[in-house]
């Protein structure tokens, strides 16, 4: 097996900025069944019956030829998803690819990109590789940001502005006027990663897609990994101006980015949005019983708009220490030695079980005196 | 639907080096049925019992949490075929996603690539995405490289050259022998690209995949779209030193750039090459028949050691009239209207009733005067 860190030499061949950087670490996918896996925010309920259909319906000799290179059905099945027309919808190898896309397309070496800290580390990965200076914006104490950030982001002359919405590790929402105002203000792309944006309660009448109408400088990230309960089929989609979409379709993406297996049972997952809207419904009443079990247990939970929830200690040594035995009893979490979650569990809601054998082993832990400090 | 090449004026958010590029037009995709389509180098035939085996085991359950980030089971059954260790081994979403990663990871805005002129044209437009100089070296009047490539290679300061091998659109081959010299005498890295290897005939004793061993600067392209028949499942590799593939699999990388699906296909596909093996002895077989016929229709074809011909006239303005007719009477063939090649059909080698259907096609449209000039 290859080793995930090898110890031999990188090429001198690479790149000086690539030799100078750290890849992105994803969380860990055990091989081994048994456990219970809440550090990668997977849905914890399968896909529905209309992509096990799907894929039923799948004959291999399909696959000699190459799929439809733009994904079309795909497009236009989520353009009718969201009421925008498919030339606003550009189907990725992943939310990740578009994350990309959006770097190689409106970024250049030098130029300057606006994310929150903390955020989605492999926002920070994406600029090194691409040379792009960052500048991190300091969340405030409870993951708000900052009063004068649509003034600052008037006076910006970064190329682009990455937030993630609901923010992650925090679960915190955003409000789509909020999100306006910042579009308006601000000069570059606003991409607006929404792969959490399944969960957020129907009574926050969340909607930033309206405002890729409104504002030509707004790209929105979309994902099946978690909503739909695909995160093994790499398939996720941009929404946005059709001036915008047009250069990372037709010129910056590789020509056949998603392939004809994954367009097929993509199409049949938002075909049948009313299943996948089941599991979110579901992953919300589970998160309002996760927290409540968390905070019974005395952590500081950030009330969550995403299918995870960031459960904080008072003592900031204890979390790594409840990770590890956790780890030990077979119970994968997230922990980010972080400044700023060092002292925190990053925690996906699971089926009701799995939520139980979670509070049942943390209780059992920190009765034992782990997480103390 | 979306326009293939829209009006709408693209962002001004773009680079300006993307505002001022072409990006790649695949082959035509008809979503309609009845063609023969000899266009895009598919393989004839479907792929083997044990790519369906394996789709028809796949349960959508498992489609719920993320894939192996480094599929390193494919990489494990890759490595046993060629005979190298994993570590040497880069799975890709298709060959070319490699492609893009080693402009990504070997190549800064400035320097220099070098390619021949004609090769594959998505070369040009990764080197203009990633603002790279393109050195184009014309190739001679039989597609063979110049005399003083290895001394002008010797001399080079690039940072990639890029060969396809065999070569297309000609479908000639470089001896591993002559790759090795140009291994040793060029600086930066050598990129072979041998999306048709697997059509080669064995009498040739071509084996490029050894020199890893001996060059770190040699990175071989593979892919499962033409010999495993599964262009649209995307997936393909690199091989080289794993100094050359590391920086590629643990920074450049997108985390989960190959599905769970494409993952267990894949390596289905690799674990039953027997059957692989069977097919492009069959391509090999037709490949001859359909060079006999259309030199009897009295094209120049150069002797192909891929699956596809290149099958030239005296008069260059006659090929597109041909390209026209046979598309009339649903026969797509690709017709590049460049320099070196507006002259002559790439037909890719059909089943035996696909390659008698175009030749039979091809003496009708010409006996009514189509073709000539």
């Amino acid at each position: 097996m290859p080793r995930q860190n090898p110890k031999t030499t990188h090429s001198k061949l690479q790149r000086s900025a690539i030799a100078g950087m750290q890849g992105y670490t994803p969380g860990e996918q055990p091989s081994e069944d048994g456990f219970i896996k809440l550090n990668t925010n997977e849905n914890p309920y399968p896909p529905g019956p209309a992509v096990q259909a799907a894929l039923a319906n799948l004959d291999a000799a399909q696959l000699r030829r190459y799929p439809p290179p733009r994904a079309d059905e795909f497009r236009t099945t989520a353009a009718a998803l969201h009421g925008v027309q498919a030339g606003n919808i550009i189907p990725t190898n992943g939310g990740d690819e578009l994350l990309r896309l959006a770097f190689t397309t409106f970024a250049d070496g030098g130029d300057e990109i606006v994310v929150t800290e903390p955020g989605y580390a492999i926002y920070p990965v994406l600029a090194a590789i691409q040379e792009c200076s960052l500048q991190q914006i300091e969340l405030d104490d409870d993951f708000g940001v900052p009063a004068d950030f649509p003034e600052r982001m008037a006076q910006s002359s970064a190329k682009m502005l990455l937030l993630v919405n609901p923010h992650a590790p925090s679960g915190k929402l955003l409000s789509a006027d909020y999100l306006a105002s910042v579009a308006a203000a601000f000069k570059g792309v606003l991409l607006i990663d929404e792969a959490y944006a399944d969960f957020v309660d129907p009574g926050q009448h969340y909607n930033a897609i309206k405002l890729i109408n409104e504002y030509d400088n707004v790209l929105i990230l979309r994902t099946l990994s978690k909503g739909y309960s695909l995160a093994g089929l790499r398939f996720g989609y941009g929404i946005g101006a059709e001036s915008l979409v047009a250069p990372m379709m037709f010129k910056t993406r590789d020509s056949y980015n998603t392939d004809y297996i994954a367009q097929q049972l993509a199409t049949a997952a938002l075909n049948d949005v009313d299943y996948a809207r089941s599991t979110w419904e579901r992953v919300r009443q589970e998160r309002a019983v996760l927290t409540a079990g968390l905070e019974k247990l005395g952590f500081d939970v950030v009330p969550s708009q995403t299918n995870f929830v960031f459960a904080q200690m008072s003592q900031a040594s204890a979390a790594e220490g409840l990770y590890t035995a956790l780890k030990a009893r077979k119970i994968l979490v997230r922990y980010f030695n972080q400044p700023r979650s060092a002292h925190a569990l990053r925690i996906t809601v699971g089926s009701a079980e799995e939520n139980i054998g979670l509070l049942d082993a943390l209780a059992d832990i920190m009765a034992r005196g782990v997480g103390e400090s």
